[in-house]
């Protein structure tokens, strides 16, 4: 499953160099001290219970580094692992492992991180047929790369960007007069894209529900109000709910049979996974 | 004092760069709802209590994308705030500010994350002489920065990267036979950078002053080790213990008269700051 | 109108750059034989009947090369003109129009070309609630520049690339085992992107319409299937007819009543729009 | 031959890394709907009769997106081929393959489209020495790709950028005050390159001759003056007729002895070949 | 005069931004000991006995780093100065001064070593009508920065780059089996440039001119058949003499009659110029 | 030894793709005469005496035109070679061959030259412990190609950049009131980094030792004065005088006892190594 939706290789390269770059600069002082035929082993440890994610992007920082050292991987992507798991043995020039491990396990505990928090928050749910999104509440360069962390936790992705789908808001609606007004605009701009819109009340709601939008955010509605909004919608439209919630609120929510519940936590917050390399030189 | 230590402008340009084009791709579907000559206000609050960092991210992300955006900020970079504080006024184009608010509050976010988890920790410590460090466990992409919000926040930098001092482990001294020949090796590659070594006793600590290391990195010493390791140096050179560990463990490892304690968790995890823009068209 | 669906200013700035650096390369050879300060004013006339198109490739352009030259524009954006109308004012220094002209004059007669026959299409069926869609086959390059081009002519946009909508044809089907299948599985890998499918009977535009496909794209159906399709969908999915047709063809088809008719010949043929620059220094 | 004199691979891969950018984006959605081992062939037919050109961007397409793909080619480049021929089959990942379909034809179809034009024109004036030549009316990004392909469809290259000679107009001529002036001037400024200048007037063409001119563009000379500036010249430097003429009108200017007649339809204008690709997965 | 011919501002902006990151990286620590508000005023001054060039390379510097520094320039680009001459004083933020320091004046002293030079040679044949060109032998990265500074200095440019003119040499010869051949194969790839060929005898010279050569470049010839080339050529075509040659030399090359002499140290040879900036803070 | 502390490979990329873009610009015109097929043998010759340095560029350059061209080097990088030695056998494609001899005989004939010079000031002061430092005065785009040529000649680095130490001069001294105050600062913003500072007197030297600075620069002191200086220290800093002496200056100099010396004609002044490549096609 997990590599099924990988972002494009050039994107995955770009973020390796980029970080490669900021950490090597004008060169890895302390990797002279190594003789440069050395070879060495290397092991990966988890020492967190984690949901394992980048692994594309651990594999691209030694290749771009050094394209003959070899990498075991011994989990899958995606896969929940215990505290203390080895995740992989890696083989080659010893100077360029220990250039690209710092590089590498910051991209593997900070996407392990994203995956494991939306695996954790997917599990709340697992009884219910709503899905959890994520947000553009994304660490600043990692967009593509956190929203595939949601995916490899179980979570969905909501919007990549500004440009695959419309969100209005009430700024929106007021600047063109109404409801089905600013829909009708946004079929005109674009109709091959999903139009989602926020409303604040049943009225609202059904308005969207008659210009036909794709998607409704609910803005504050209570727990009975969102159950109000699935009798009234009966499946002619998704239902979105927005977070900000403890676990139980979640589920309650939802218990409603709102479509989505979207999450910025998922990408915003991030607890590092622990991870350690042991070199054999 | 905050702005003193920015990271170079063609850093902060090439992050805000690509996080806008991450975000804006093909185009912004949704502001073209917006006439294209309508003004706007904007006001920007912090719900949190937070240390403010990341401003002349923001300033960048508005400025590319329209110069004319005026930003009225009403607390300084650096500056604690407390829950629901009015940090700024914007004006200008309506869909510019539509279109950068995102990026912009990402940014923002995410480094006042750092700078006020790097403040709590500072603050805890603040009767002892030790300088609390941050490593190089850091969000790909986002390490200059990151070491920015750490200064922000109170803490200051271990090393930028791998080109800037040297840090030798137990796999260099194996690798040369001994703590003597491996900084000897060091001031023959680069005499001017500093040398940093992690030693596992006090033999290893006394032949590293002797070689003349500049800092000591003191592995897995218990706190009467660190005590007799303070002792042993004498001011001969840095000292340096590190973390992960409670509050209470860090106030007890600062009693310790060691110079330094460096801490993954202020650039490694992020809380992120929450925010707000709000929109007057 | 116009300027309200533009590409990011960061597309056309990634056009200008690479088409001024290919025609300018180590330098503009003639320019020089111009003195340095003498100052030139230039008309740009348009020599064929035309929708004008590409405005704004032509100010980024002798914006680059000289930031005080001044463009004063006598017709709008998307306006068709007469043969032998005058659209432009220059004001500026001589060299920098002279090394300039070539490369805006190529934009221009490229993206007006393709406005041109868009609008000519459009006129076609103007009496018929069709949209006439473009293709992604476009030049290489210039991707973004040539849609906004079809939307200036009165047409629009079919998906902008591979990211923003599923089009699943006949493979895709077969590999997954049937068309409900692929729908599913679709939704499954992003629920809030439109899904298109290509079918080849009435039976399976039927499984199309009860697995929840968005458009259904009508493969090889004559006129009296597409108008059967018609009455069988009855409005509950978008369908579309794909062209390369005559313009008689096209009016039949369009009386069909399908939703869209998609024509590659919009951005994949060029007749480039007659234009020249007068200068007087 | 044809692969003779191609763009240097840097710009083949800077024209291809473009093109997959804008139409991959955020990630080929709809290709992940077929595992990602499926293996699949396919076949690329020709349906119109065209000299193909542009194999390299081709292969530079599918070695980018996937270095294990191979392509069989069945056609040399810059060959004339009968409608409904096979050009090549292709094995490989299956979705690398969907992917990458696009852009691959689009490049194939334009520059084909180029190299038909141009095999169609140089086949009017076979029996004449003329030289037909391009200008540097292309479409903007693709500049050297298109000059290739006007060589390989047996035209030849007027120059490739504002770079490589000088092309001197009236108005350079009046700035200076004399043909022989501005000669003199170029000559002074860069003496190793062609200096290519444009006369209205026998007269002004002795002068050129005088001057030393390497090239003389005849402009709005008829047939007669054409035959006359042939005569003056007796070979002493090149001669060029400009465009803009029907077949019959070609034929007649060839027959007055001019050297070169250039025409921008070459590439300016796209008539596209139908080409289409057919998959076995 | 100097500014002529300045190469594009893309490859200077292009020059002076890879010098400055390569300086900067990380940030300037010292810069930081000067309050950030900090004005300062700087004269920058010439030790040695100079042609001065590289001016537009100082101003693109300081523009880069702070676009409100002011330069006030006390010589023209290409002036020849005694020593210890005042060449421009500078206001504004000091930092940014600092800063840029470095990187401006490695420009400064570098290419007016080139423009000294060049002028240095071309004084030594003032009275020939000879012109000294420069080759390809360059720094690597400053190809046109150092052909613009040669050209400030008097001499002239052969080709910038294998792009622009032929240069053929005794392989190409023998690979094509006689001069007449490659010549007439070269013509066929791009008439429009021009033609150099490599004689070692005056028999191959008369083939050189038979064939239509527009330089020919003399290897190996002593005086006596220099001279024999100029009356053989009697101004069919230009003969190049190239150089590695005392003075007095060089001066007796000239007075053969011989239209060009090439240099290879006029751009491989660097005497950096004695500059130093002193500040007034 | 020498390949030792080699540039990052991205650095010596840059710097191969510009060199080589630079030359190559729209095609190398003259390769074209030669069969695409046609392999070749060369044969690379060094004509002076002198240090071998920048065969990794010599061979990336190749790599990057062809990678099947095979280099077989006979000498070592930083050996010591006599006039007229052969350096390399290349074997491959003839074009790529030709295409790429200047670029990559630029590099090498560069690079040598600032080994070679560093070879000859080393070999000077062989007899004394001072350690012979290059500068910043480097050619703009080399810089961390010329400090490796540095070492490869014996000589040592002083900072590579503004960003890896402080250097403090008057004027920081001044804008800070002491020696004490802005060394004070300097730790505050970077306690990992060398702090030097410049000293014109006795007084200020023995404030800096009290103040803890790592280096002093001695600013105009007499050799007198430096042995005092040097006493003065007894080994609690490092001392540094500055360069620009005759050989007999720098030996005295060197007897001092000073620990370094820096010299900014090591990369500042270019005289070329004489090479030349031979084919065998």
């Amino acid at each position: 499953m997990p590599y099924r939706s990988l972002p494009p290789m050039t994107e995955i390269t770009a973020n390796v160099t980029a970080a490669l770059n900021e950490d090597i600069g004008s060169g890895d002082l302390t990797a002279q001290l190594i003789p440069a035929t050395r070879q060495a082993e290397a092991t990966l440890l988890c020492r967190d219970a984690a949901v394992v994610c980048g692994r594309p992007w651990v594999d691209r920082c030694f290749e771009l580094l050094d394209p003959t050292i070899r990498i075991e991987w011994l989990v899958e992507e995606g896969a929940e692992v215990a505290p203390d798991t080895l995740l992989a043995r890696l083989h080659g020039a010893a100077r360029a492992l220990l250039t690209g491990e710092r590089t590498a396990l910051n991209f593997l505990q900070t996407l392990s991180a994203t995956a494991t928090r939306s695996r954790q928050f997917a599990d709340l749910v697992r009884d219910y047929p709503v899905q959890l999104l994520d947000t553009r509440k994304t660490l600043p360069g990692l967009r593509l790369a956190q929203k595939y962390a949601v995916r490899c936790g179980g979570c969905h992705n909501h919007r990549l960007g500004l440009y695959d789908a419309f969100l209005i808001k009430e700024n929106h609606i007021a600047s063109l007069g109404s409801i089905t007004a600013v829909i009708t605009q946004a079929r005109g701009i674009a109709a091959n894209r999903k139009v989602e819109i926020e409303v604040e009340s049943l009225a609202q709601l059904q308005e969207a529900i008659d210009a036909g939008a794709d998607i409704v955010m609910l803005d504050n509605f209570n727990l009975e109000q969102m159950h109000q909004a699935v009798q009234l919608t009966a499946g002619r439209l998704k239902l979105e709910a927005s977070g900000g919630m403890t676990a139980e609120q979640l589920r309650a929510v939802a218990a409603t049979g709102v479509d989505y519940i979207s999450l910025g936590t998922l990408t915003k917050d991030i607890k590092a996974i622990d991870l350690s390399m042991r070199f054999t030189l």
